[in-house]
């Protein structure tokens, strides 16, 4: 899945130099070193320059690729909800019913934010940004959305559920799994990894029998 | 319901002037002031002496009550937490079922984010500050959790629905409750508060069914 476009509106700032023909390479090299650097030290304190150099790059070449941190912000949000949904797409291949696939994307999405826990702790936090496609967090929101409204429309399909506004539904289940995800890292002492599964698990659960369709 | 007293940590700003005995009017019409001016324009476009000004207040003043923007914006917040805490509280007195209750509540919430909108809208997008009562969007969480789990526990306790952890319950709740309202806000075009509203209903009554306590 390409990693889709998405800018950042009136940064105030413009590229020093518009490049004929960017090097996909060496800005993937920028945003593992920004990756890296978030993995360690977090994004807040992060600086253009420690980019260029742990990237092995001009400060110079940084602004070719990014306008700036509004702009690697957003694009490392992009890079990880493509990450994350060409993870899901593969997941959804291997088969299996809605439940089976639904579990399966739960325990990727899990992998994904452990591994990705200070980026995904920060974005969490750090507020939206108004992009060229609209509110950051709502695009984000709606990328996820997008795969899981197929396995929703094939549950009512299939007489799993009965329909109700699935768009609605989706967004309302990824908000609280993000946000549950997000609690269980601010309270690791008090809830492990096991306990969140388990509650999500019951959870998705719940909803799917509440919302099973009604008896004649 | 008191103001709880939250600060942000390290603006960087101290007061200039500790006062001895602040007036609690005072701070509440700078307060006013500032609800009144986000209403009209929003918040990012706020500045401090207009807020002074719309107060009748020179901008001294408002930095006697204030350490800056960071500290407005924080007790702003805590005010509408507040705000929105006491109004439940009133609702709960009102007795009735747990599903009596929880569906005033809802409502409840729905009048308060629409008399309230911009300030809901841009706190949901704004991202959270540190303060000396940790995350600030945790802490606004956490204090509204505080009014839904005795209910969850009173439903647990009437075998109404079965023992899971009600605190996860109640933070997955509280955030698709608050991300589907944003999400109306953003779509008022394609959903009515009657869709979110049965929405909602909808989507709790499936949770406390899909719930209920297993048969022996």
């Amino acid at each position: 899945m390409d990693e889709p476009e998405v800018k950042p509106v009136s940064t105030g700032r413009r590229p020093r130099k518009q490049l004929r023909t960017p090097n996909p390479e060496v800005r993937e090299r920028l945003l593992a070193a920004a990756n890296k650097l978030i993995r360690e030290q977090g994004f807040p304190a992060l600086r253009v320059e420690e980019v260029a150099q742990e990237a092995g790059l001009s400060v110079g070449t940084f602004y070719l690729y990014f306008e700036g941190k509004d702009d690697l912000y957003t694009s490392l949000v992009a890079q990880h909800t493509a990450q994350l949904r060409e993870l899901r797409k593969r997941a959804h291949e291997g088969g299996g019913t809605v439940l089976e696939r639904m579990g399966r994307a739960m325990q990727l999405y899990l992998d994904f934010v452990e591994e990705n826990e200070r980026g995904f702790q920060y974005f969490r936090r750090a507020g939206s940004v108004q992009t060229t496609a609209g509110d950051l967090m709502s695009w984000v929101f709606d990328q996820h959305a997008q795969d899981h409204l197929p396995l929703f429309e094939e549950a009512v399909q299939g007489g799993l559920i009965r329909r109700v506004d699935l768009e609605l539904l989706v967004q309302a289940l990824l908000a609280s799994t993000q946000h549950v995800v997000g609690y269980w890292l601010e309270n690791r002492d008090r809830y492990s990894r096991r306990d969140i599964e388990r509650f999500l698990g019951e959870l998705s659960l719940a909803v799917v029998a509440g919302l099973a369709p009604r008896k004649e």
